[in-house]
């Protein structure tokens, strides 16, 4: 299926743009930040270091790095006229995904930071503006998901790391170190992923020279797309689903024979195991538990009875799956999965704003028309 | 410049979906909505009936008509949770534009119906959902302005129309009805025009299949841009520059003479007279006054200016000059021209959601890498 110009539907693999922020080889099952491995960074590295790789171009050297976070960690704290208003903004959300709340909770904070258009602000105006959005979607996603079951936000721990924070909000207490570790292994190996559907979208607002939360609450609109951002917890849903071990393979095989995808398998771009789930896999691992082994056992099955029904798909593990089963071991409620999620792809969507202003130009692309000619006289009402 | 793709860029011209929505053709100084030329829709139609056109395919008979007006009527009464917010989201954008605050609300607003994911809903679901955010996006203009001014919002009015109740929110009493046609017919004009950025962006999130309140936030950031939707009261602060007509050739020979961009001149589509504009300087002529004729001849003297100085280049009057001026004269504030362009274009963009929804398919395009070659060794900490 291709547009009347021959370019692939949904413009895939059609290259838009150049960029210096990262990229997916898919055949080699390997993707990067910058020159990096993003698995090597996620092993070896700090959220913060990688943070900083994203936003200034480079991994931090002790004094940037320190520098790095004492500007970052007082931005965590929210404006209290933003603080004020997330009781209304997570009430009004009953119906609505976390997610909703979470982008109207954004939108607010950029309108109260004042940013300004990207069109008019330089390079350093725009990584402040960058670093005070993203060191703020952690504090929201927590106090908007504390309020929403009738508790009081927990502040920002000024002595806690990123992930470490994170939880800390959420729980109101600090982390087993395990877990913030691999919290941030996870924030780590999402905060950038190609060209897709929400980093084009940032990147199409910041064209238009919008200012950069304009930019990053429209991302954040994509990313709600069950196609784009929404399958982690359905992943574990399933586990849910198929319930105990001995299960599995029957639940499965009718999954598969209906005809149901089969969440948390099989990637658009890898042809190979995702990266991300092998890392992920090992985290969960380390972190064990009976629910981790049981989510073991069920990808194992899964990948065989794929194996057996769609012979040559190579279908594999994708980052969804042990994403959810991390997540859930280390006290991430299901509902915080694509929020979480979100927290740490802000980093990449505004690193691909702030590459978009340093060489704008507006993205605006055509349409075919395929209706009735026009033009056609027009009726007397 | 074309990227590697040998495509131009900003994917100018590049054909990327097909629609029955409208369409530009520049050359022609013509544009439709559907089969129909937008200039005549303006001069023949009301707002609701090309609201109708955009949103059900077809315009309306006398039944449809009325069925139509009693639908959306009362979706113009903003819901209790959302108006109890206004007071805040008004008062965060203080440093912010009106729009900002407009695109918080919209989200809080779209979170609170609770709409479901494009991907999930059906197009009758998606026709209710876009005729509601439609239909409020008026009054949540209005409602934060009036705040934003330290007044009460004016509740819609049952009996008028959406132009006319529009004006009355307001101002809190019922407009001049040549007024209120013709803001009503600046409201058809720009309803829709082609495939610009907004329209784009809210179709790449639609493609993820996340709700049509997601897509409309998004777009609604990408009209924030200056390069896109910012400019209408940019022409009239040109206009406020000049002072008096007899100031007119000096001031925009000057401007020209220092490579100033003037505001309201030239398009990126049209290479002859801008159609809106023509209709819009008809408009403002038959609202008159002063200030319409000092608008009238700061035109002529700018392009008599761009003519002389860029000679061959058909520079001519864009929407944004009379849309200024034409909102100017009924009273609209100029922070609150492009939130009311917002008014209309949403009409567009939701039709453009429902068309991607009915056939849709992810737009997730590639970007070239071109940094530093990758994997480096990731250096310890």
């Amino acid at each position: 299926m291709t547009t009347v110009d021959g370019l692939p539907a949904g413009l895939q693999g059609v290259v838009v743009a150049d960029t210096r922020v990262g990229d997916v080889r898919g055949e080699e099952g390997f993707y990067h930040y910058r020159q990096y491995s993003a698995v090597e960074l996620a092993e070896r590295r700090t959220f913060e270091d990688v943070w900083h790789l994203l936003l200034e171009g480079e991994l931090p050297g002790a004094a940037d790095r320190a520098a790095f976070a004492d500007r970052a960690r007082p931005l965590r704290t929210l404006p209290p006229a933003v603080l004020r208003e997330l009781p209304a903004i997570a009430a009004a959300g009953e119906r609505a995904s976390p997610l909703d709340a979470l982008r109207t909770a954004v939108s607010l904070l950029a309108a109260d930071l004042g940013l300004r258009p990207t069109l008019d602000a330089g390079p350093d105006e725009l990584r402040g503006d960058a670093l005070r959005v993203t060191a703020a979607v952690p504090t929201l996603i927590a106090a908007l998901w504390r309020l929403r079951s009738g508790r009081e936000p927990v502040a920002p721990h000024p002595a806690l790391a990123t992930a470490a924070n994170y939880l800390y909000m959420l729980h109101g207490e600090e982390p087993d170190p395990a877990h913030a570790r691999a919290v941030e292994q996870y924030l780590i190996t999402t905060v950038d992923h190609g060209f897709n559907s929400s980093t084009f979208t940032a990147r199409v607002i910041a064209s238009t020279g919008a200012d950069l939360g304009a930019a990053v609450v429209g991302a954040m609109g994509a990313l709600s797309g069950p196609l784009h951002g929404g399958a982690p917890s359905r992943a574990l849903d399933m586990l849910d689903a198929i319930g105990t071990p001995d299960r599995a393979a029957a639940w499965v095989r009718t999954a598969v024979e209906r005809g149901d995808r089969i969440m948390g398998f099989g990637h658009r771009v890898y042809r190979t195991e995702d990266p991300r789930s092998r890392l992920l896999r090992g985290i969960a691992q380390e972190l064990g538990g009976e629910r981790v082994a049981f989510a073991t056992e069920v990808e194992r099955t899964v990948l065989d009875v794929l194996a057996e029904h769609k012979p040559g798909r190579g279908l594999s593990t994708n980052v969804e799956f042990y994403a959810g089963v991390v997540m859930d071991a280390c006290g991430i409620p299901r509902e915080l999965f694509t929020p979480t999620f979100t927290a740490s792809r802000v980093v990449g969507w505004c690193a691909h704003v702030l590459e978009q202003a340093s060489a704008n130009r507006l993205i605006r692309p055509a349409a075919r028309y395929v209706g009735p000619p026009p033009p056609q006289p027009v009726p007397a009402a």
